[in-house]
Order: structure tokens, then sequence, then C-alpha cells
């Protein structure tokens, strides 16, 4: 078929989707499917530990009782049933909300799309954690968004900072459309945004009508440290689009998440939803209200955690055990990530090449930023392996690290670079 | 909670989510959730024939084998299995496909989002039949899409008068972005597209290199007249995006659709469908995967076929008895609706409101356009109600249309407007 026929349409692309780049993780996850490949890249939870008696129990449930009305279209905004289950969900977050404010998304990634359509022009500002979720970039991008980066550090993003950017984009007669930030165990940097600094943001969200897009998939999966106050809960003047998401404790693969949005603002996601997918899922949704509503979910979540405390446990000593020194690493209190970061002039794009070779896989941090920043990087995940596997993914991992380090250093690095070529090319 | 801080957003929505139109069908439904009302308004499949012991031997067997996979990420693309199964189906209209070019979808829907999406540009001009499905209206004006419709007659969309509008639009120097098409038994007209028309269709857009959307999810569902073959088979030019369900074969509850794409446009479409909600849920995808494998599909076709053929007929008949004379309407071979065209003065839309007191519901006709025309006819739908629920919903209605004409008649058209007034004033 010839290549002319093909590209016949490709210059009548809305701007948008030409401009378009792809999630740097689902890229990989293509790359990883192979058995051998232990794959610390994607964000997979342990679906595997899902009750067999449970699934099996909630689907006859179904079948017996609700079957018509599962396989039949529902309410764009999701089951009302469905959305006191989320009330009741984030009651144990400390955080009080009217159902009426919430609308069932196909996942969280729905929400961010969602947001994003209804806010976003090409061109307009969006704000972000720096590094953010690669997978809101990936959406960002549809929409033509230019990203402005926030930095961070261990308490999660520095708001002294993003009051400095406010200031200095007013002055440029600019606002930015949204604030998009993960406060709980951020993926990709772990980190977790303190009590102090969440305060300070919806204050001054407040002060400057700065909307906020609070997205908060791991929130129930903290296991260490104590809970801290969703930016939801703290504000007062309805800046915060809440997003939420039942794939890290239930199941992805049921793809059900939701937004709370104001009411203003939540007739506009509730229109661009219909116009999307009409609803999502009746099934899934009966799904999720009989693992909540029969109180199932309490256990697992509490298994989850204890899981994902040993794993994250076995990767963090198994960093110290095999990564050089130099290297900088995250310690999170919940959630699936670790980053490190390793001694220049590691890259990690080059890494990753050398390390599938090897059959480990993880994220570049590069693909976490739209300027080109993160290349001595990498998130790791350590919510969809065992520990043996962790461990031995690791291990893998720092050899590829060691002979790459070994590499520049034979190549002589500071000055000596023509002298080692020539030695490489001789030896 | 004050208005202005509700509305302090307002002025900062993407201008395309300010025009968006709500899809007429989808207001409806909360309308018509009363138990007592009878709706011949939304196009729901009868979900509670869905055999009891299918749904449990289906969701046993993803239990025991395939539930950590389930409910686990899955590939934007879709399974490879599901595609197989698609390719299999397809057979059925007598399509060959390569699985490759699918791209699974949280329903149709998001195909016609997907599509739209990639190509449209805000102005962009959409062609589309007249009437066409709403729901797709609503996407269009997402995207702020400039519609125009084309005239259909029995035969479906009349394509000579399509060459005249390409014609029109080259000499303005404009061109269609894409034809949206619902070629077999249409929504919300009932009708289908002959052959003939098919066949110069196809011609005409590789003539003109307009790429047509094909919408098919009803064509497995016709129950009299001959099979007639979807544009995606005739079509040798890579012209034809095609859109697939399972909402009307299997269910609208699992919000599984698909789309097949030249390879150009197809890896656009995964992009847009990762950063929408990065992939459709593997639990649907197996459910369906489980459904068509095995082969339970096949009767469970068969027998909706001729449930819908008895209410069609059920409607046919009752429409003869009560509505008045010069009431038109289409008498579709597949498919959930009949488009009936009422005697002027009668507006719809006004009946609609009577209609909702008696508890009858069904859609009126300017949903269906985006130029203001339709207000005489309105959408039927037979296939989510009874024989007998449909005679009973017809007759309530043949008697709110006779109560409007018999207003009509007081009020006295044709000049007689002011006596008719006094007269209604004074009785």
């Amino acid at each position: 078929m010839s290549k002319s026929r093909l590209d016949k349409y490709e210059g009548r692309y809305a701007a948008r989707v030409g401009d378009m780049r792809s999630s740097a993780i689902r890229d990989l996850m293509s790359l990883t499917a192979r058995p051998e490949v232990i794959s610390l890249a994607g964000g997979m939870p342990a679906t595997e530990c899902f009750p067999g008696e449970v699934f099996d129990r909630i689907n006859l449930h179904i079948g017996a009782n609700k079957r018509a009305l599962s396989l039949q279209y529902g309410p764009t905004e999701g089951f009302d049933f469905v959305k006191d289950d989320i009330a009741v969900l984030l009651a144990e977050e400390d955080t009080a909300i009217d159902p009426a404010r919430v609308l069932i998304t196909t996942g969280a990634q729905q929400g961010i799309d969602l947001v994003t359509k209804t806010f976003v022009d090409p061109g307009d500002i969006v704000l972000a954690e720096g590094p953010t979720y690669a997978g809101a970039l990936a959406t960002f991008s549809t929409y033509q968004a230019d990203v402005r980066h926030l930095p961070m550090d261990g308490d999660g993003l520095v708001v002294e900072e993003l009051e400095n950017v406010l200031a200095e984009l007013e002055i440029e007669g600019r606002r930015p459309k949204f604030l998009y930030v993960v406060p709980n165990f951020s993926n990709p940097g772990g980190t977790t945004l303190s009590l102090e600094r969440r305060k300070r943001l919806v204050e001054l969200a407040g002060e400057k009508e700065l909307l906020v897009i609070e997205d908060n998939p791991y929130g129930l999966l903290r296991f260490a440290g104590e809970p801290v106050s969703t930016l939801l809960s703290l504000d007062r003047a309805e800046n915060v689009v809440y997003l939420g998401s039942f794939s890290k404790i239930i199941s992805p693969g049921i793809r059900t998440g939701y937004l709370i949005a104001p009411p203003a603002i939540y007739q506009k996601m509730v229109f661009g939803k219909q116009a999307t997918d009409l609803c999502s899922s009746p099934l899934n949704q009966l799904f999720v209200h009989e693992f909540i509503s029969s109180g199932a979910w309490v256990e697992y979540v509490q298994r989850q955690r204890s899981l994902y405390l040993s794993r994250r446990d076995a990767m963090l000593a198994a960093l110290r055990k095999e990564f050089p020194p130099g290297s900088t690493w995250t310690v999170p209190q919940g959630g699936f990530f670790v980053w490190a970061t390793l001694p220049e002039p590691v890259h990690t794009g080059d890494l990753l090449v050398k390390a599938i070779e090897e059959n480990v896989a993880f994220v570049g941090g590069a693909g976490f930023f739209t300027d080109g920043r993160g290349t001595s990087s990498m998130r790791l995940s350590f919510s969809g392996q065992s520990e043996e596997r962790i461990r031995e993914g690791i291990c893998r991992l720092g050899g590829v690290i060691r002979e790459q380090m070994g590499l520049y250093e034979a190549l002589g690095f500071s000055g000596r670079q023509g002298e080692s070529v020539d030695r490489d090319g001789g030896s």
C-alpha cells in the first residue's frame, strides 16, 4: 500500500493531535510485556492479590440482582449509589463532600482530559510539578497547553516558588488556566506535599483565583507517616477540582475514577463526558459499589498497604546495595514510586536501552518533564513485582549503571575525552 | 454559595466547551427514569433478555482463569484476541479486515470523539445526514465543527446531492474534514443506504479524497430485507474509518466499541485514546471475548432480531391506528428506530411537554439537526419496551397529538387566530 495513499489525510489532522506526545510509560508497556523482563516501569497495582472469592461473589450478586441494570446505559454523571460510596471513601481521608458534585469518569485519566478540554485553548499556560505524571503531560499536549514546571523538594511542590511564578506571569499579563498537582506520594517523585504548604497553596489559590487540580489516586495507600489533609478539605473558596480513582485501591481494569468539582464547572464536565463516551460502564460501577458497600475494600486496602510497604523496603535496601555512590532517591510514605537520580553524566535514556537488553525496565526521567530535564533520573515502581524480583531487577540495573559509568570513565570525561576515545578504539 | 464565586472561572472555559450542546436524548433520560413513563425516547437494547446463566458462566470463567489480567491495565489498542473476535463478527457482514487496524474504544461514541479530535479544528466543516445521530452532533459541537446536513430519502443519504455540495464547497475553496454516515437503519431515520448509492459514495470519496466515517452499530440487527455491503468492504482506497459497537449486540453497559482505520490515521487515534482514558476496560474486553469466542452471541443476536421485529411491527400497527391522517413514518428493516413526521403545524417540541405529562416520551426531531429543522418530526424507539407498552405508549401519544391538533384548529390557523383566542378565553 503506497505511502502517498496512507498520508493523504496527514495535512488535515487537527493541530492538537499533530503535536501530541505519547506517554513515555505507555510506550514502554509493549516493550516490557515479555515475561523475562522485570518491569519496574509501569505503575501496576498487585491485581494478582485480588481475592477470587470476592470477585465471584460480586459478579454472582450482580448477575442475580442487577443484571439488566449493569448491562444497560447509565446516567452520564454515574449512579447515585456510587457517588455515595465515594463520599464514604473520602471521609476516610477526612474530606466531607456533597455527592451531587461527583462525576464518575472512565478512570482518573478521563478527569484530567475533561478538565483540560474544558479550560485549555492552544497556547494556554498550565502549571505542574516538575517532575509530574507523564500521562497528564500527554493530555496537556493534546490540547496544546504551554506547560510550566514548578520546582519540588522533599516536601513536594515548593509553594513559595509558585508565588513568584504567578507574580511573573501577572507582569506578562498572563494567567495560568490551572495548577495540576499530585500531593500524596507523587507520580513520579514519591514525595508528599506538607500540610503547611497545602494550607498556603489553598490560601494562594483563593487570593489569585487559581484553579487547582488535585489528583489523588494513592491517598488511601499510605503505609508510613501521618495522613495530611486533602487540598479539597482545606479549600473554602471552591478553587479545587479533585480527581480520584479506583484503579489503585480496587483495579485499573475496571476503568473507574471520579472528579469532584464546583457546580458551575461540574455541568461543563458532564457535557464533555457525554460527548466523549456517554457514561462510564454501569457493570464496572456496580462492581465498585458491591466491593465498597460490602466493606470488602477495608481488608483489601490494608493488605495492599502492607504489601507495598514490604516491596518499597525491598527496593530501598537494594538501591543502597546496588546503586553507585552519589546516587540519591526519594523515600515515599505510600503509593507506588521511587524517584532515583544518578551521578552525572549518566543519561537514563541511554541506560534504558542497555537495561532492556538485560531484561529490566524503568521509566527515564525525561518523560516527566516537557523541558528536557530529568535525564539523570528514573522512576522505579515497586508496586507490581515481588520482593525477590525487585531485588533481582535493581541488581541487574546496578550492573548496567556500573558498566555505563565505567565506560564514561574509560572515555575520560573532564577533558580527557580525546585520549580515552583513542584508548577505547585501540583496546 | 454566591453566584460570583461559582462563575469566577466561567470566562476561562475553553471556547469549545462554552459552545457545547448537550445531546437531546441524554437530557431526556433523567426525565424518563420514572417507571410510570413509557419511554420511546432512548435507544435502549433489551438487556433484560441477556441470559443469566451466560452472564454467570462468563464471569466465573474470568474469575478462575483471567482475574489478574482482567483487573490490570491493558494495552491502549485493546487485546489482540478481542481484535480477532471483531474480525470474526465483521466476516458476518462480508467484510474482511486486518485486526492490526482495530482500536478498541470505550463505546463507539469514543470513536466519534477520537475521529473529531483528530481532524476537526474550530470552524471546520463536517458533513452529516439530516437528520443524524444526536450524540455525534454533541461531539461535533465540542470541537466547534460547522455541521452541514445532507438530504435523505427512503434509500438513505442522497449521494447525488453530496456531489453538488462538494462542488459548491470546492468553489468556496473549502473542503469538509469528513462525512459522518450511519448507513444501516440510521439513527434516527431508520433508513438504509442502498447498495447503488454506497458504491457511488465510495467512488466519490476516492475521487475527492473525502474521509467517510461509517458508523454501523446496528448492522447485525437486520430483521427484514437483504444485507447490503458495508462501505468499508467496498472501499479500495482507504477513505473509510469504520465505527463498530458491542452496545447493541451484547450490552451498552460494558462500554466497548471499536474503530478500524487506515494505518496513518490509526496511530493518531491511539495517541488520542491514550491521552483520554489510557485503555478500555480489560474486564469488559474479556467479557466480550468470552461471549463472542464461545459462540453464545449467535443465538442471542438471533433472539434479539426476532424480538425487535415483533416490537417494530407492534409500533407500526399502533401508528397506523393512532396517528392522524397526514402523518408519515419510516419502516426500518433493522435497528431500533422509527422516524415519524406529523402534519404541520404540529411542533414536536411542544408536544413532548404534554406527552411527558401523560407519561410517554419520545425525542423531538429538532435534536437531530443543527439548523432548526425537524420540528414536525420525532424519533420513536421500539427496542426497549414490550409490545404491550409500545401499543399503550403510541395510544397515549395519539391522544396528545389529537388534543394538540384540536387546539390548533380551535385557535383557528389560516387567519382565524384572533377570533379563536377570544373563544378560548371565553370558554
